[in-house]
């Protein structure tokens, strides 16, 4: 018989931690998509009991001794890599005291709720005396999981979204992004210069567009016996791998955003779906970084969703809907959807200003992680970056400019995952392309299944069973290679 | 200082578990109303690791030292009464051992799976094999219950859903209906038999059902702020005090039981939206028994919402979305809402007939687990009661006749509390129209707050405060007096 004891014991706590969980994520959907207002007291009553009880379970004192014993079981390749899934959770729960968990806590509560107000008032000065003390926190967390891990400081925080990804590997991507993005941004505008673009006539009702947003979903292979759409208005994918709930929100005057949306957030929700069910219940069953969740989700919205076959196939469906408007003709919703147009707001930019935003983010953060500057250095940087990467003045304007994000009031490393995930979509879609050289046409023609099966086979149904770098080789026979990303950004763009 | 030591310890405790069932709540609204077909393995589990650990939260040694220690501490009657109710709750999960509650378990839920066909199937004899089993271990768990609080076993039962409620005073007010109600329902079918009754023409399309459900709510003071109306396959009242979610469901060509559906649900709701809130979180707080919350649904359902006043009320808002239809005079909809015809099915059943479906079963249930009859007895004395109460004929079809309750899968001790209900809703209106003799004119007007403020200064607000008898003498100046019952049945359907 095998020797196991330790590791089942600890399948066992991490088996009660995810059914745990399922609470906590339904309650936490029903909080943003259902509950009613007077609720809410309760509700986050129920849910800190529920964070309680979840960290008294994760940092119980047996489970240190069992992580080490069960290094010494006979366990499969599977299994010892959800060991290895076991410890990293087990560290981010364990590693920092819990007194700094808590003054971090408060912190970013603190600097939140002011945050609210602060930003309508643009008011950088008002933020900038709860953003000290969240910054110092940050930094004293970050030092702490440097030394114990070995890594720097902001790396360290990173790691936490992006487990094994070093900044230096990000720096250096995303400089030689850099190198080309302005001088791209800037020929795709002269070229859209030219071209007229129909808006659509609204207006469109809600109850069209979510029926249209449903049909669409069932189109991208959304399992509807395992999941629900519905509305919130901040749209998110939530629930659990049985039960995948995602949200939009629908403005009448205009449906292009909140289609794809809903395109987006069936890609993270198609991955949730296709997790390993054998492992539904232990870490090494759940979605492998933030990175690679986005790259499901970009692949959907970015890849998919906005390629010419994709977008000949829904025409009809919002011809159906909204009437037989010169706006709906497929070479009129291709130039929609790639409309390139430099701008304040990261979560409004388009596909080829995205980047810009996130690397701006990032090496601000970087810097004020690392030390090499301090909170109030921020405007200044972001000035000069706006203008040197997307050609816009921000200054004086934090509402718009530094302000925008909710992010910084209580997390840091997380920014470059929105841009690596858009990279991986395009190294996937690389190799799907070589496979299936008439990808476009069987789109157009409704067969989308060789984009569902490679991502079933490649990434969805891999879990964490392989660290990010292994799961990006496996998937596409090397590992994450940008050049893909530049030449997709060229061929829609400028081809 | 206090000493409260003990006291304050056991409210940490009730108030986590108070918190930990807000979530398993909320879950269970969303599996009845919200959840997708494969979600519902990972609900279950998730659940029943929720169940698991409030039970070693409610069987944790230390309880019963800190139950003992509390009486003895400086307490307020609140607080007196908060621990009384306390101690209810952990003696019902710590008296049984856990192999009887496991056991009980298992075969209650083979006996309900098989049921589910059984009864489609006729199968009197298929259910016997389950149901021996079942009827077996509720005796064992009778006898226990009985053993330790020196009641009859029956009683012992019954106390879990009518705390301090006996079978000899339930028998006694039940013969005493027995001997007057054949008679009464004989007389108003006889004075119905010349009544002319419109039915309502319909389609009624769902969603006129629902907004006509709402406004409705809304003039029964459901508060929208915190609750929801949504739709299942069994009605019911669920969430929390402070979010309660209520549920329907519609057929297109019947609003009539739909919308009284609604109107009981939300007695049940208006019953939580009530409850003392500065006891929220602790048993004294929560509602203080299953017949003095039907008392609620019933004084909405039955006294109010088939009222002469309401029925006017109404009208004008069920014409405003089926059309001026005849069938929607307050004339015609209160012999719509009053017509009496003995049938087979309880949930089917008029005003006038339920009680004696009630009557039969509770006879049937306590000979059971008294052991005066055996399970193969049920059929015949089913038959046999049938005929005396209600005149209906049912041998041979079990399928309408034994067979259509859930209950007796799992539960034995309910029924009286449907009856029950219904006699105290009769007793609040009789001291409701005594104190405001108008009342009917001032419903008909709009002004139901005579209803509401007497049910939130007397029931609502008082929670678990007081045991039942207490409860209703205060309310009501007198202990539960069936003659109320009965003078409201003569006076809606002889008058």
């Amino acid at each position: 018989m095998l020797n196991q004891k330790a590791y089942q014991s600890l399948s066992h706590t991490f088996q009660r931690l995810h059914r745990f969980g399922h609470l906590g994520a339904i309650a936490g959907w029903d909080q943003a998509a259902m509950m009613p207002p007077k609720g809410n007291e309760a509700r986050a009553a129920a849910q800190a009991e529920l964070q309680v009880l979840m960290h008294q379970l994760i940092t119980a004192p047996q489970l240190q001794e069992q992580l080490q014993a069960a290094e010494q079981e006979d366990l499969d390749p599977a299994q010892r890599a959800n060991l290895r899934e076991m410890r990293r959770e087990w560290q981010q729960a364990n590693l920092l005291p819990a007194e700094l968990v808590e003054a971090k806590s408060l912190a970013a509560a603190r600097c939140e709720h002011a945050w609210r107000s602060q930003r309508k008032d643009n008011d950088w000065q008002g933020f900038l005396a709860n953003f000290r003390e969240v910054l110092r926190l940050a930094r004293e967390e970050a030092a702490l999981l440097a030394q114990i891990n070995g890594v720097s400081r902001y790396d360290a925080l990173l790691d936490k979204y992006e487990p094994g990804m070093k900044s230096a590997d990000i720096a250096r991507i995303f400089d030689d992004v850099k190198s080309w993005l302005p001088g791209l941004i800037e020929a795709v505008r002269a070229k859209q210069a030219g071209e007229a673009v129909i808006q659509p006539t609204g207006p469109f009702p809600v109850a069209l567009q979510r029926d249209l947003g449903l049909e669409v979903m069932q189109l991208l292979g959304f399992d509807f016996d395992a999941g629900r759409l519905d509305v919130s208005n901040h749209p998110f994918c939530g629930g659990v791998p049985e039960d995948v709930r995602i949200t939009t929100r629908y403005r009448e005057d205009d449906f292009v955003q909140s289609l794809m949306g809903i395109i987006h957030e069936t890609g993270h929700a198609r991955y949730e779906q296709g997790l390993p069910r054998q492992w539904v219940e232990q870490p090494v069953g759940r979605a492998r970084s933030m990175g690679i969740h986005e790259s499901q989700s970009l692949s959907f919205e970015m890849q998919l969703g906005r390629s010419r076959g994709f977008l000949e196939l829904i025409a009809p469906l919002i011809r159906r809907r909204f009437g037989d408007q010169p706006a709906f003709e497929a070479d009129n919703l291709a130039r929609l959807y790639t409309r390139v147009e430099p701008g304040y707001i990261r979560v409004d930019a388009d596909e080829l200003c995205y980047p810009a935003h996130v690397i701006l983010r990032f090496e601000i953060e970087r810097a004020l992680i690392n030390g090499e500057i301090e909170a109030e250095d921020v405007p200044a940087l972001w000035d000069e970056k706006m203008m040197a990467y997307l050609g816009i003045d921000t200054r004086g304007n934090y509402r718009d400019g530094c302000l925008q994000d909710i992010h910084w009031t209580d997390t840091f490393g997380y920014f470059p995952s929105y841009t690596l995930g858009a990279m991986y979509a395009a190294q996937y879609f690389a190799v799907l392309r070589r496979q299936e050289p008439n990808l476009d046409a069987r789109v157009a023609a409704g067969d989308l299944s060789p984009v569902f099966d490679w991502l079933q086979a490649h990434i969805w149904s891999q879990g964490s069973l392989w660290t990010t770098d292994e799961l990006v080789r496996r998937a596409t026979g090397e590992a994450l290679n940008p050049a893909h990303y530049r030449a997709h950004l060229e061929a829609r763009y400028l081809a």
